[in-house]
This record gives C-alpha cells, sequence and structure tokens, in this order.
C-alpha cells in the first residue's frame, strides 16, 4: 500500500480547510492511513496526524505489533501495568501530552459519524474547534488503486470458491452452519496453499426456507435445510483486509414457477444495473433503474433495501447505490450489485456479486453462476 | 431472557435520576434490553426506553425480522424506497418525530461512550441535558442470571469440543487458519445435532511460532506450523449471543525447558486467579496476585495485559480484572482469567478460560486440559 501518498492526499485536504490535527478513530480508517490493524475491543488506539507527523498511540499489548506493522513517525505506549517506570496507563494519557500544546480554537479533524460522545466532549475541554473529516478519508477510501483492486480480485475468487464448495453441500437435512463451514475449510485451504503467510478471513450469512430467507439479514443458524427451500446464502470473503461479497440464492428441491420468477426478476433486476454502470452516472440512478424492473414484473412491494453499497476495507462503505444518492460514481469504486425481493410465504430472493467501476463500464470479480439452472439442488 | 425484569431495574435507575428518556445505541445493549439484535452496519438501530414504553426504529429490510423478535411497544420503520406511501428514509425521521415532545432541558439518558458525537451533537439541538447511562447499563449486564448462564455453560462446552477437535490437527505443515477451521466446522456439526434452531459463532486467533505467539492478539494467517513452534490458540464461541472464551498455548513438537517453564509459570498464575477469587474480592487485587506470581518467577518484565476480562454478549466487558480497578467481584460475573508472557525468541505463553463466579467461589466453564503434558503435539 502507499500510505504516503494517501497521507499526502489527506494532509492536503486538511491544509486547505486550515485543520492542524486529525485525530482518526475508526479501525479502517486508521488502516488505510497508517498501516496498522489490531484485533481491538475494550482498549483503544489512536491515529494522530499533523502536516509533519503520523503518530500511534496503543495499549502494551500491541507495543511489538505496531512496531511491526504501523507505518507511523512515533508510537505511544499504555500499559496495565506500573511497576516498570512507564506512568502512562489510558491512551488519554499520552493524548492530553500531544494534543496540549495545541493552543484554544485550534481547528482538529474528528470522525464526528464513529468518534465516541466522551472523546468528542474530552477534545472540547482542550478548546478545541471540531471539524469533520471522515466524510472526507470515506471519500478518499471510495476510489480503489491498483493495489487494493488486486487483493479484492483475490478476495472474490476466494468467494467463488467457497460458494461452490458449500453449493456440493446443498442438501435435505444440512443446517445452514454446516453448510457455510464446508466452504470455509475449503476457502482455508486453498488460500493457505496458494497465498502463505497472508492474513484471510470470512463471514457468512444463511437464511434458508420460505420464512428466514425472507428477512434479509440474519446470522446463519443450526436450522436444517428442507426439501421445497429457498435459501439465501450471503458471504464476505478478505483478503489482507479488502473484502469481497458474494451471494446466491438457490433451491434445495424443486422450487414453484412463481418462487422461479422471483429469482428470474431478482437475477435481471441485478443484470440491469450491472451493464449500466460506468463513470458519470449517479448513485440514484442504478438504484432506481434496478427497482424499475422489478416493478414493472409486479414485485415493487417486495423490495426492501437498496441495490447496493461499497465496499472495501469495510463490510458497508461508499458508494451507497440508494434513490437518493447524488454521489457520482467514479472509475475505481468497488460495490455490490444485489436488489432483492422479499415475499411472505415465497421467501427471498437475491444474488450479490461484487463490482469494480472500470473507465469504459465494470466487471464482477465474483463469478459464481447466477442462472437458475445452476443453483437448484 | 426476562426483558421485563431488566427494564425494570434500568428505569428505576432512570426514575432515580430524574432521566425521562433513554437512547440505546451500541447493539449488544439493545438486544439486551429489547432481545433483538440485527446485523448492522451502515443502517442505524435505535432503542428508546422512556418510563411507559420501549420503541424500536429499524430499516425497513429489518421490518418482519424485528417484529418476530423485538420486545418492544412500538416498532418505527424507515425506507429505502418512498413509492409506498413511506415518508420515513432515515432513523432521524423517526427520531425527531418521538423526541420532540420533550421540552428542552429533559434529562436524556446517552452511552457517552459508544454514542457517535454526530448523534450526540443533534440529540443537543432538541435543548436536552443528556446524561449517561451506558455505565449502568454495562453494570446491570455484569450480573448474569440464571438464564444467561446456562448459555454460557452450552457455549463453553462447546468451545471445549472445538478446541479438542483442533488440536487433532495440530502437526507441522497446517496452517493457522486450517488448524482453526476444522474445529470451526466439528462444532457446527455437533451444535446442528444436539442444538436445532438456534445461533452460534464462533472467532478464533491463532498466533504460531515464536515470533508470532509473542504478540498477543493477532488474525489467523496461513502461516503454517513449524516443528518447535509455540501456539497460542483463542477462540470464542457464542450461544444465542453468550460467549465464552477458551485459549490454550501448545507445542508442535518438542519445547525446550526455558519454554516449559513459561508455560508452566503461566498455568500457576492462572490457577492462582481462579482460586482467590470470591466476592467481595475487588478486580484488582485478582490482576496483582496473578502479576506476583508472574513476577517471583522472574518473568515479570514479560507482561503486557490485565489479568482478564468479562464476556457475554459482548466480547469484552465489565468486570475488567486490571491493576486500578476498584470494581468489587459479585456473585453471576462472568470473566476470562488469562495471566500471559510473551518473551522475545521464545514466544507466547497463555490459557484463557472462562469462569463464573459464585456465592462460595467459581468455577470454569471451559474445561480442556491445561497442563502441559496434554499440549504437545
Amino acid at each position: 500500500m502507499n500510505m504516503n501518498k494517501r497521507l499526502d492526499v489527506f494532509r492536503k485536504y486538511m491544509n486547505e480547510n486550515q485543520v492542524k490535527h486529525s485525530l482518526v478513530w475508526e479501525p479502517d480508517n486508521q488502516y488505510y492511513l497508517s498501516g496498522f490493524r489490531a484485533i481491538s475491543y475494550s482498549r483503544p488506539i489512536v491515529t494522530l496526524i499533523s502536516e509533519e507527523l503520523i503518530e500511534l498511540i496503543v495499549p502494551g499489548l500491541e507495543e511489538v505489533h505496531a512496531g511491526e506493522k504501523a507505518k507511523v513517525d512515533h508510537l505511544y505506549v499504555y500499559y496495565e501495568q506500573t511497576d516498570k517506570g512507564h506512568l502512562e496507563t489510558s491512551y488519554r494519557d499520552h493524548l492530553t501530552a500531544l494534543l496540549k500544546k495545541y493552543p484554544s480554537g485550534t481547528k482538529v479533524g474528528v470522525e464526528l459519524g464513529v468518534l465516541p460522545a466522551n472523546v468528542y466532549l474530552y477534545l472540547k475541554e482542550f478548546g478545541f474547534e471540531l471539524v469533520d473529516v471522515g466524510e472526507k478519508i470515506t471519500h478518499f477510501r471510495a476510489i480503489k488503486d491498483k493495489n487494493e483492486i488486486e487483493l479484492l480480485k483475490i478476495a472474490g475468487k476466494l468467494s467463488d470458491y467457497a460458494i461452490e464448495e458449500s453449493l456440493r453441500y446443498a442438501r435435505v437435512g444440512i443446517s445452514e452452519l454446516e453448510f457455510d463451514t464446508n466452504g470455509d475449510k475449503y476457502l482455508l485451504e486453498i488460500a493457505s496453499r496458494d497465498y502463505p503467510e497472508e492474513l484471510i478471513g470470512y463471514e457468512n450469512w444463511t437464511c434458508s426456507g420460505v420464512k428466514r430467507s425472507a428477512m434479509p439479514h440474519l446470522y446463519s443458524s443450526t436450522r436444517k435445510f428442507e426439501n421445497g427451500d429457498p435459501v439465501v446464502h450471503s458471504r464476505q470473503v478478505w483478503f489482507n483486509g479488502y473484502r469481497a461479497e458474494n451471494e446466491r440464492t438457490f433451491f434445495v428441491g424443486k422450487p414453484s414457477e412463481k418462487q422461479k420468477d422471483l429469482l428470474k426478476v431478482a437475477i435481471e433486476a441485478q443484470r440491469v444495473a450491472m451493464e449500466m454502470i460506468r463513470p458519470g452516472i449517479t448513485a440514484r440512478e442504478v438504484d432506481i433503474a434496478s427497482y424499475e424492473v422489478i416493478k414493472r414484473a409486479g414485485y415493487g412491494e417486495f423490495v426492501n433495501h437498496r441495490v447496493g453499497h461499497g465496499l472495501g476495507l469495510s463490510e458497508h462503505e461508499e458508494p451507497y447505490l440508494r434513490f437518493d444518492n447524488d454521489l457520482i460514481l467514479e472509475e475505481g469504486m468497488v460495490y455490490t450489485i444485489e436488489p432483492g425481493l422479499y415475499v411472505p410465504g415465497l421467501g427471498g430472493y437475491r444474488h450479490s456479486d461484487t463490482v469494480i467501476l472500470t473507465k469504459n463500464g465494470s466487471f464482477s470479480i465474483t463469478q459464481y453462476p447466477r442462472e437458475i439452472e445452476h443453483l437448484i439442488f
């Protein structure tokens, strides 16, 4: 990753807006700018960016890890023991020391959309003028560079392998979670063979049966597939942090004509969206055009979410392909296309693919077959 | 779950502190009070609690799900299409309508530690006095009831099965991620057999080799086990939301005497902590006593984290067993005991078990053998 270029772009923005200092709190934003990501729950990690320096505050258990991975000028560590001569036992000890040199009234950048209120109030006590820089980082992150796209392509390919393997186990009597785990195991075997010493992860959500599949977002459960089930299987795979999403609706046993028709409409709505996107189109146009396909088929009332969302380091990020988002789509953006229909008594119908916007159009980095004849088990 | 009792306790607290209304943002807190949990990234979900009502705001794709699971008086839904006669397209539309009836100066409870700054500022515009109720909810959640303990016990048992199965694959040439996935697959098969139609999940972090294991928290990678590796394998399994943590350090091939000694000290530090805990002891006393064991053995400098943390709905929660936490431990608290030593050139050494505090002492819900003779492969 070219962190220097990212920092240059961010600092230019800070400079143009008279922001002297930024405090970055969101883990994916920190990773984007510093190259460091930790498994973090109750111990805050903070990245600080000024015109001259990028600095990182981490807990003691991340000291070696951050020393190795973080592309920063200074590392400040807080500890959970005090008998080794260290006095800092909280990230705030370091933060106060670092920030107190800035006079009251200094313009400080924060991510207003994620910064906890108590940290906001703490920063206010310094007399700083706090302005949002989070939206701008989101915007920078939405345009992927070549290196990021390479990682995304690997994630997409791995997700195809996983779906293919899971589908080999699609049958009456297997639970949603067992269905998922067969694909996971295979994915990790392939990845261990082909990509040594890399970081890979995944998330799955499988909603089986008429009732569960009609709810778009559910955790996979131990419910077992039954004959006649429509199943919406969702999968995200990440490779060194970058995520591809891959979702297929399939049938266990023979679907009814009506169910086949619902899936066909979802597929057509996806195709229309995928084919129309090119740089210069707005996010809203894509959402509306895809929704129109479903409405014309008479199923408009069964739609309950937008047509897609951006992804990359985060599960969801800009561009959100939503009816009221006027964002103009640009080359290098990466997003899902996943129109869905959710019909009481008949189930849910949605494929999702991860698409990269290029100069002339777009291509999908997830390639598992979409046609209904490949999706009946 | 007895949501009514939880709400009664929370409302009593609100009432005693003249808090008229609370806005609960943190997903685990919402689940604790409403019984509803969604997979949620970019679409906010908000729970509102007043003396009379508990209300929930969800996006359209959660309408059916929330209608089924949430124990609330009213459900408000915002949509991503406007052509069905719905006007609300953001959670704020509902929130504004619900809050504007409260006069300026009303005391409103929020979780200052997690509420995003921009939501805090939005609420300030109503003229409300915003006070923290998050810490109190954390405190309520720290004491588990009988039902929660039953779920935790199942999670603990499942984690033992998974570790046992993964360890059957501990050998030179298997990657960290492959090692993990074998246990996951078995866990989900057992769970699907024994607990139909339930929600189960897991997280693993395996750090293998002298270098990686000396960093306490890393994502599992495709690095392959080598002869002589110490490996710190961490696992959390959740059952219907409730998490048990189970970690074992093991060796691939023969450890050196020094490495054996390091693991023995970690085991002894864990044993001392587990045996001393009873209601009335403070969190700090446990951390200090365990740390003393390691210091007496001459390894104090290799400790870089506290001895444990609470868990339940969240990966980490109160009680934090840390040198400066004066919290008095009470019956029903659940926490990990996991002293660790991280030695450059020799690796990391840490077991973690999940322990429930009872009237007379404590018991571990994770039971995989801890002794070194069971942990050489």
